[in-house]
């Protein structure tokens, strides 16, 4: 190591921490007003406002919502940071002064509540601080620098939308990308892990088909109620009995809707079905068990019509290169400190970023960024209650610390381009 | 029996399949623009607007939006015919041409869909015809008659406000109760029933608190679908173990809503339940076991918080008075043949009718009016399918034959209501 | 009504009250010492020694162990009074000096303890003192009398086992048939109720196939615990939602077996099924339901193999003779007075020894004897917690009274039997 | 490597296959005369005799029918090397000439089918072959030589009993213990695994109390069989929803058993719980989660009395010892080649043979020994069937392949041996 990167990670820092000192108020303004997926028109317009004014070139509406800015600066490799912008349908009690009011429409067309409840927020903001240093900072390295902001990552279509939406004939393809996800380690302290890090998702809407009727008499109906709670409860034997213990698959019903009042017996019922998996095999044991039970229960009920099964959601694993990775994090680890910079292990939850790694055939590594406070995570974990204790993402009660998040979210953005762009700098 | 009542009952069935014929197309109208409990107001303006006509004192909004007319006719006995207005949260698919395709606003203040699913749409036809049969036959008898139209039969409330809003201070108390319910027997039969005839019910908003996270965490969460799905399941033992093979309850879960996305668990469940008995020790059982196993559930989850149990409807027992329906039986069995009057036993359906006679300290007498096609009804008869073959109140396809039930439906209520006034005009 | 056979009736209630005191402690020895169905080898032997002291003609091991007594006593009618011998697989805990240490070996060959957990040593005793009553006062009536013991009528097979083992070949073919059943009336009442009385019942032995394994590793397995579990639950939505609140039907599951070891998933799962009905369409719609959720769960599990369904009982519904049941009640009221003799309604328990009577084509009257502790029964009812608070029958606390139970049960067979056989002796 | 060792590992690995010939009878004896936890007096017999004969000083009747032979051969470490002996109340099924038809009485007292299902008796042979290359050949060697014959391993007591009965009072404290299992590898093939190696297990015996009754009047009874069901079904969302998909338990229901006739609602239904789990925070979670959902289950069903839960067994994770396994590890590999020598994972079966070390303050290895048909393994895996289609541990199939089973199972004991004992001679 020269003493010419240790001068440059140092400054990085100083410039993060002031950049997340003057995009503070740009961070409540975007978590005030989230937007649902495909609909961050007002978020979409902000960046591309801002990173217009920064010098980036701008293109907008790229499948659907997205933006992508390109500063092109001589030779060299060329670097995609990627942030995600849509919030989700959760009703916020953080309590905060810049809490969400907003409403929003779902896919079924209905009213709901928006928040940023998984801290996309936290993800635009970051990379706008890193585009405004890195832009700043442009005598230092030499190369493409692409910023991209992508719509609907929470329902899975974004990345692919952008991607179908001739992304790559329209920006220049990366040779790296990269990207954070805000999550539930102390502010200040990023986590890498190499291979296979987030999860496979698979979503499916259920739709159980009972014959409706009165209420005071069941006898003449199908009940679709009583049909779905049973599967609700029947699914539950899947994780718990057909999954080895030392493999690792999720399997959430996150919602279910059924009738429109006490003493009718609505003629159907639907259950939203989220599962979550690291192997082919777990996951094809999985979903075949989940659709088996759903149609056995059907079945138990006397069903006269199959239960629909409707494959909404597909997101592949996220595999973090592994020698890109390890390079990351010795980055981070020299930047940061070796005690800023952990390994988070597997997570459960799904990312879409691959894809656009996936599509320009480049490696990728995607962190995880620290957005608790400090005290309330040590606590927690003092109290061997962190999970319970410590509200997580999706969760109504989710509020990342705005700092040092956005200053070590900024700083890390900024240090892994520069670690790919700066050496090309210093050769030239 | 004199010869004349003979006479006046086949004369008032003659007129009544007149008035059928004129009523049809009010029927159709009514049926096409179906209203939510206490928002008839369509209906109400159309029923003031026709009664009025017909030369009755006529009061609105009595009770939200009540409608009662009332003939004056010299000496004798004070009549009451009730109709009740309101429709259901169904979506209608009876593929009739004059099938409701309305929308209305429920209770939580979802945009629902309207249907008369119940029928109220032939209560209140068979009342205006009843009522423009009595007033053009008014030279026949004596006394007073009050037809009242009711709003928000199906949440229960509405024969209360009309009580609570000085109905009886505002128009004559009568001296006995009339009313009738279409449902499943064949058209052109009426029902009646001495003594307890249609259930008590009770009916319970119950949230179950959770705590909200990502799907792919649960471990963090406190899961309130699985909370939920496990209590309707459990819920289900306590008519199968409770409740004595030879008693009767019955316990319906027929709404259950949460969550928004399913890749989030929501912080809270509903369910909606409604229960129906016609003893108090059966029905304090039942009641008793549905809270134990709410909370017996909540708190097999792991629930911080106990679920709210909201008793959002009350209706009695509804109790036909037997020297009364004896006699209306009798004069029944006598206009249209003993073939054609049945007893229909328990009804496991709820009315609040009773209220508006218990008010008044009166007797009442409130039957079953067929409304199925006889062939539809005689084969599903003979297959042994008739509960599940043909479409019963509050299903999606239920449509009463419009001929004869109409013109049975205002010759049994001017019948009923002639057989107290009549004797008057006749000794008159 | 004549003198005399109100004199006979209270001489009757007389010597009833006396041989109840001599014949307690035949009462007792019976009770110490229960026989498991087509077992009753000790309680045949005493029967039949008892008998033929008595001067009774005897045929034994009519059906496997059943014992029968015939008196000829000149011209008139047969009347048969029946019996039942068998205990039930209980261990008794009612604490009282004669409590039962009996053990037994049930059809599946294990050991299990052995108690009159439904009272026919009641039944036992009450014919040997009828048989002996009557015997000692022939010279009051005229006829055949009939005394029959019948083995196993627990498991349903007794009676038809008798009747299959040419027992009208073997004694002379009654005119009628009596009996009685001690059950939670007041000792001192008796309860008649004409028509259908008692339920039908169906028993099934089910066999749920998994495939065992290693209890760590439950996804190489298919796990029968969970599937037959899972069924039980299920099966309780029969009653809560395909049976009329107004129908009658329950359906038990009485037994649940699987498994060795904690450690080991064995291969199967087995579960005991009853269920009463009192009508056809009934019935069949709860069997039915019963065997799809079976099949259901199974599928659901993923079971390789069906379920094996084994109908193992079947009892028709009693029917108790409208005309023969209307007489006997008037002896009843006549001789107890109207106070001591209620009608019980429908009784979901089942009884074969309809069979006994169908075989003859002869009218059944079967009647209810009150064994309850009349204060304990006032105290139950009083508190409105009378099926918690009164041990009933099959329960492990099932104590009878001894008086006036034994006193009640004599009288009450001996006055039936008179009602048939003295006629002719008056006459005589 | 000197020459040497791998002299002496071919010649061990001959003798091995030699002795395996030879005691494949004894193998073949032992597996057709299983003997269940603490009753293994035949199969320690056997083993006392045949170590005498080796010229073993033998100490039986240790923690009940544990054998131990010491053979002390001049300085250097003692080495302990352990089998345990009990066989499993299952069913063989596998259709082996030598298959066992044995009985034995379980400790609830019930008589039960008995078969070496876990491989117990491939340990002793291998034990038994070991003990005897070891001695013929003790001028290669120097030290002690402890061979350790436990019972009770499936119940988790054996190694307990034996360390409370003065185990090491008795016997020389061992330097290092060593042990295998037969497990789902080809035979052939042996696994080793550093650290935390096989599972935790805790064990609970859960009593329902419910109150009984007559099958038809479930109303006057508290079911305990719906209420035991509704626990084993609930408990499947602990596993589910309550640990980490990167967290690995196992919460099996073995056994459940209630009622003794499918007419009578039993007093009490009785579960075994088995939990498997790797860390105290998820074995807290799990074993807090059980207790509370038996708890809140028993109270669902307004059970008068808590049900009993008794905590039967306990087993310790077993840790691998990093630095002895990494060399028995080696040795294998230079004797095996390293394509017979694997790592398997976590192991999510348990063993109390930690115990025996941690006594002694000893590191232990503990391996896996291939017991599967090489080539049936190789299709299962294929077919992505792995265990569907190869019959485990605990299964009434299992049944490992003779050779090369014993083969290498002897040689494997043999070689860990030497590898610490032989050095000392090298040097002597």
């Amino acid at each position: 190591m020269t003493d010419q990167p240790i001068a440059t990670a140092a400054l990085v820092q100083q410039e993060a921490a002031s950049l997340a000192v003057s995009l503070a108020p740009v961070y409540q303004d975007l978590h005030a007003n989230p937007e649902l997926s495909f609909a961050e028109h007002r978020t979409a317009a902000l960046v591309a406002d801002r990173i217009t004014g920064l010098g980036y070139g701008v293109a907008t509406g790229i499948g659907g919502t997205g933006v992508v800015g390109v500063l092109e600066n001589g030779e060299g490799p060329t670097v995609l940071l990627r942030a995600d912008m849509d919030g989700l349908p959760v009703l916020e009690e953080t309590g905060l002064d810049y809490a969400s009011v907003a409403r929003g429409v779902d896919p079924e067309g209905n009213d709901v509540p928006v928040m940023h409840a998984c801290g996309h927020d936290v993800h635009v903001t970051c990379l706008l601080g890193a585009a405004e240093l890195l832009a700043a900072r442009r005598d230092t390295w030499s190369g493409t620098l692409v910023v991209l902001f992508q719509p609907a990552e929470e329902a899975g279509g974004g990345a692919q939308a952008m991607v179908d939406d001739d992304l790559y004939a329209r920006v220049p393809k990366p040779d790296i990308v990269f990207g954070q996800h805000v999550g539930p380690l102390p502010a200040g302290v990023v986590g890498t892990h190499a291979g296979p890090s987030f999860a496979a998702t698979d979503a499916y809407r259920v739709t159980f088909h009972g014959r409706g009727g009165h209420g005071s008499r069941p006898q003449s109906t199908i009940d679709p109620i009583v049909m779905a709670a049973s599967a609700v409860v029947r699914l539950q034997s899947i994780v718990s009995r057909e999954v080895a213990g030392t493999d690792t698959a999720v399997l959430t019903v996150g919602t279910m809707h059924a009738g429109t009042k006490n003493n009718i017996i609505p003629d159907t019922a639907q259950i939203g079905v989220n599962i979550r998996s690291y192997e082919p095999h777990v996951r094809d044991r999985v979903v075949g068990s989940m659709e088996r039970i759903i149609r056995a229960e059907a079945a138990a009920s006397g069903a006269e019509r199959e239960p629909a099964i409707e494959h909404t959601e597909a997101f592949p694993v996220l595999v973090n290169d592994p020698a890109a990775t390890g390079a990351v994090t010795a980055v981070f680890a020299d930047a940061f400190g070796a005690n800023r910079v952990v390994d988070p292990g597997l997570v459960t939850g799904s990312e879409d970023v691959g894809m656009l790694a996936t599509a320009a055939d480049a490696p990728i590594v995607y962190w995880i960024l620290g957005g608790a406070d400090p005290q309330a995570f040590a606590a927690a974990y003092a109290s061997g209650r962190m999970e319970q204790d410590l509200p997580g993402n999706h969760s109504s009660k989710f509020a990342p610390l705005i700092h040092p998040t956005l200053d070590t979210g900024i700083a890390a953005l900024s240090l892994a381009a520069l670690s790919r762009l700066s050496g090309t700098a210093a050769t030239a």
